[in-house]
């Protein structure tokens, strides 16, 4: 068998170094008086997180953030000594799982309080969990008029140990939008009535909004993963991920020739075409057909046509044939085309575009062990 | 440990009986002239080709074509006695996988016809391909002209033991396209310098443009997977996937509440909304955001706001109370809202959304020993 990487269509490559470095500018910046936890859901937003988490726990990072029971299950191994939450909480009955695993559960809703509160007692223990509150997102969480009565309740906080009170912001990353405001005025005031209990309330760009959204804890995501949390500003984060697709096949074409599906494409002029072994089953959206761009060597090369499901066309008439020749690789994403840029590119987010990354993929992790 | 689909945000099913019977209503349509392949790239098209693949070889299936020689490596030990065509074919210097594993290289260039004759003449056999041109796609395969060349390399054919020619058609989905009869034409010319050697020619909707185009194989794939071959016109094939979101939490809203982020939804009268465990890492595109719908029992519900990573929001204002509760379930993908109706909202076709299908779902496989 040959190496994986030399025979992969595609080659994904995460650096793990830059990523906790990410983690760490994070850290730095919300510290002493507040702490950073790391999101490692979707995967660890499609980077791997059997990878990821513990790269991030030999940086220091000692609570981690899922979205589903089963990514929590998958980590526990993995980050001992750890606190793991699980955001969506416990599903009617299936709270043992969580306590059987030592995860954390994140109590969203009425139902879920009780369901816990009830297993609880059934088990003789005071069990610890989060308790989640809605500021102004209408999603998961208690309203504020529910935080006051459970803070009423006091057989019911008899048989939970509240660790932290969380909300989420809904437009963190328009730094100006007064939703902003208004959210952390809420969480205070949901605060108030567990005015004992640590708070968390900032994701990646609301770190950026200022210490008043710091609280205590704060819950990195994207950032960790190069996105920029200043969407139109510098982006502060190093960039973690290059993707690299290799070129099939280099073809001639003449003006009038058209390119890939509905013939959406039409040459003016005679050129050179890349076909890449990556498409929109590997999460090369659709949406860049005629619009997106890789990277050879120093030059920019438009994507033609639409993508197809296993393969992307590239004008590389621009390229010396030198380096546009089967076997070599055009940056799908990389230094000159970002995951920011492949986003705006697609008419999406930076986040949707690192969630899409398929596992069709040959990855390699590079800087394991330098964090 | 609690069972896996009770547990789990989101349910995949996938009908192998249907996608059994699409493949038949397939074959039973080009047959006896022309026979059926099944397309399985890209994991069966996000449906699991370790699932998939065996079931149509228990159908009667005996060829069977993937994008990567990796796709085709996994596959081998389920797929005894049939073909395995890779359509990517060897990568520079990868030849010798093919031949360790017994895959068919699809040759689509000069260089990989060169390489494929030198790897067959220092192996001491002759060695079978299969070779495809390009009809006026722009994409991987020779050139009419380069066609015509190699069927008077003597030297190169008596090293290359070609068993198929094939091409693949860039507007099969729009009938009248005039592409789908020049394609034709140029296909017809080029396996003029082959008589004898079996032609192929249409995928899923290509077996619709008629006889003609069915040549000796025809090489379904989407429409085994329930996508309309027919766009906008009635679905001839049945569908194979139903994909059903875990309601996490009901919420009510007021008035002038606004949902999710960005708060690009805002309430214009109190409704209630069901938080569901699926989003965009999912592959629930984003861009089904404010614009796709979900269905509960007999009642469409609208998806409102952005999707989030993990989570998805719907108003279930209309439905009732007993019906709208933390632990039930939505169909995201369902007989109601099928994969095109799901694609149409998200701005795409069918077959991404397929490939979009995530690996976090709980998948469940019916009908697979009724084939």
């Amino acid at each position: 068998m040959s190496d994986p990487a030399a025979r992969a269509g595609a080659i994904l490559s995460i650096d793990l170094a830059a990523l906790c470095a990410n983690w760490r500018v994070l850290a730095d910046r919300v510290g002493p008086r507040s702490q950073a936890a790391a999101v490692v859901k979707a995967d660890a937003y499609g980077l791997g997180a059997a990878h990821v988490a513990p790269a991030l726990l030999a940086a220091g990072c000692r609570r981690f953030v899922v979205a589903t029971l089963d990514e929590g299950i998958a980590l526990r191994p993995l980050l001992p000594g750890a606190d793991i939450l699980i955001l969506s909480g416990p599903l009617p009955g299936g709270e043992a799982d969580f306590h059987a695993y030592g995860l954390l559960p994140v109590l969203n809703s009425p139902e879920q309080i009780a369901g816990w509160a009830a297993f609880a007692r059934s088990s003789g223990e005071r069990l610890a969990a989060v308790l989640h509150v809605d500021t102004g997102m209408s999603r998961l969480g208690l309203r504020l008029s529910e935080v006051r009565a459970l803070a009423e309740d006091r057989e019911t906080l008899s048989a939970i140990d509240l660790k932290l009170i969380m909300s989420h912001l809904a437009c963190a990353d328009e730094v100006g939008h007064p939703l902003n405001r208004r959210q952390l005025e809420n969480f205070n005031a949901a605060r108030a009535s567990f005015p004992d209990l640590p708070g968390s309330l900032a994701a990646s760009s609301g770190i950026f909004l200022g210490a008043d959204w710091h609280a205590d804890w704060v819950r990195p995501g994207a950032a960790l993963y190069g996105v920029n949390p200043l969407p139109g500003r510098p982006n502060p984060m190093r960039q973690v991920v290059r993707l690299q697709g290799r070129i099939l096949q280099v073809r001639d074409v003449d003006a009038g020739d058209t390119v890939g599906y509905g013939a959406t494409h039409r040459c003016t002029a005679p050129t050179r075409l890349a076909i890449v072994a990556a498409g929109y089953a590997d999460g090369l959206f659709r949406s860049l057909g005629n619009r997106g761009c890789g990277q050879l060597g120093e030059i920019r090369v438009p994507l033609i046509g639409r993508v197809s499901m296993d393969l992307t066309i590239f004008d590389v008439g621009a390229v010396p044939q030198t380096l546009a020749r089967p076997g070599a690789v055009i940056d799908l994403i990389g230094p000159a085309n970002d995951v920011d840029a492949v986003a705006q590119a697609a008419g999406t987010i930076g986040y949707e575009v690192l969630t899409a990354l398929s596992p069709r993929y040959c990855r390699t992790y590079v800087g394991e062990a330098l964090q």
